[in-house]
């Protein structure tokens, strides 16, 4: 290992996983990982900063550049404002030798400079949290929803898996309509379909599985709305989801932006059926999806000490992080 | 104070307080005492064991019954099932030297029996969680939601709160309709207002209270929709809730039991807006409202030593209980 390099670290802790990208000053991504959840409000901020230094771990050890190397350290993460949150994630680095100066940024704006060069223009966000912001000037000048699961995140992963799991749990209790999720729920958490109309079993089974994690594991069932394909209460919830999010965007619009609109998040970023859905209802004319937020970090880490990210640097960003990926 | 007296306890632990009744074998009120929240699922088992003992510690001093003169506990508590519960409640009250037999009960069973001595009817309960029941010759043969904040309780106090919550965040983000809500939320919490629509202190201020306590807390926040007279939000926020509760009746509806509707909790037993709007959706002809299920748990606890609880019995309970109170 060249142990002599030095190098900058980006950092993109999202709610399902945390991705670590070691990069030269030139732009050049040099080793990277994934850990964990680093949501601190998903997870707790013990967990969250746990899987940034296993992600920052793993991709200095890719890299080869050792943590005394490191010149910078750039963070995106949601619910980064908090103090609490930044003494624990600085304590946790600290114990893996790594002392250089951290800047937290919004995880929404990482979003989107993964999707675009462009200055000027929008990211909707949603994975198991949801957002959406305008950017000008390739600043984060306003937000709308990104709330938490508990106040919003309307159309978020939680948002979806709670209507999942309700719907199901209406269905078994009789207060709603027959729907596919069931089925598909209680094979998903290995529990047998009711032998009768009042056999209270599977339903006392979900309940127990469910209130045993943090809220937030709802989240979890989101992919069920996806599987059950045609299901009648699956569409309407993933419907739903898309009117919640369009409407999010709307609340940041700007008659003098109209730029691209970026989608990302594991519900927008790597699935089709609400990203279609919005980008029909955005009117939008250019739309690009994003699995997550790695190149923006980058992007961000980049502007931090000093380089201007042009198209051609943007270009080389993506393609070289795809190589050590 | 006559320590020589024995008598029998009956304790109705609801999500927002606790009553215990201490009363004689031939059903006559001699004690009464309130304590706080006895739910587990909302305040954990340790605080709901704390409440019960602490009621049931002032109903026998007004009684002027000793501890050790108990000879039987009944309890109606929600998710009393629980043998963590169980075994916390009896380690507390052990702690105040009662050891006589304890027994559980369903809450939405005594909220039944709280309303009237009629053998066959139904229960729609919604304090901070809601249910409905179906009761036959006296028993709870049929249940409905009861599936507590995260996975049900549909219409209840936390679902009614939350909406309100999520409306007046949408308000303030742009995301939602202007409403008298978010002012009367703002007031509460002693939350200046925006000074201008990208202001997002306010927003920031009641994210910060809201998630400083836990979830349930929400339902703290349903009253405002009862407030708020006229306006189209709140009005869809009461509609909804009764929506809801009247499809949670419809679950436990059978064909051949036409019975009374007993309404209670918080919401359908002290309130008319939504008591209201349920009683004329179900289409029921005999309908009672009743503020908690005191009255229900000690039909049971007589019931439990051998007593016929008939159309007098259950007219003089109602009277004690109402002297004592």
């Amino acid at each position: 290992m060249t142990q002599h390099l030095t190098g900058l670290l980006a950092v993109d802790a999202g709610g399902t996983s945390t991705r670590a990208v070691v990069l030269s000053q030139d732009g050049h991504c040099l080793g990277y990982a994934v850990a964990g959840s680093g949501n601190p409000t998903a997870v707790g901020a013990e967990t969250a900063a746990a899987s940034v230094a296993e992600s920052v771990t793993g991709a200095m050890q890719r890299a080869g550049v050792a943590s005394t190397r490191i010149r910078l350290l750039v963070l995106a993460m949601a619910g980064a404002g908090s103090t609490s949150v930044t003494a624990e994630i600085g304590r946790r680095l600290a114990g893996i030798g790594l002392d250089a100066p951290q800047v937290f940024e919004s995880d929404l704006l990482a979003t989107y400079l993964s999707g675009t060069d462009r200055p000027d223009g929008y990211a909707v966000i949603a994975g198991t949290g949801a957002g959406a912001i305008r950017v000008e000037a390739g600043r984060q000048v306003a937000v709308a929803d990104a709330l938490g699961w508990l106040l919003g995140d309307e159309g978020s992963g939680f948002w979806i898996g709670r209507r999942v799991v309700r719907a199901v749990l209406a269905d078994l209790d009789g207060r709603g309509p027959s729907t596919a999720l069931t089925l598909l729920m209680l094979a998903r958490l290995g529990v047998t379909a009711p032998s009768d109309a009042g056999d209270r079993r599977p339903i006392m089974a979900l309940v127990r599985a469910l209130y045993d994690g943090p809220p937030v594991r709802l989240a979890d069932y989101a992919g069920l709305a996806f599987e059950a394909d045609g299901d009648e209460t699956a569409e309407r919830i993933l419907d739903d989801a898309a009117t919640a999010l369009a409407r999010t965007l709307e609340a940041v619009r700007s008659p003098s932006v109209s730029g691209p609109v970026v989608l990302g998040g594991g519900i927008l970023g790597r699935r089709r059926q609400v990203a279609d859905r919005l980008a029909a209802a955005s009117g939008a004319e250019e739309v690009h999806a994003v699995a997550d937020g790695a190149v923006g970090v980058c992007v961000l880490t980049l502007r931090h000490v000093g380089a201007t990210v042009d198209a051609a640097l943007f270009r080389q960003l993506r393609t070289s992080l795809t190589a050590v990926r």
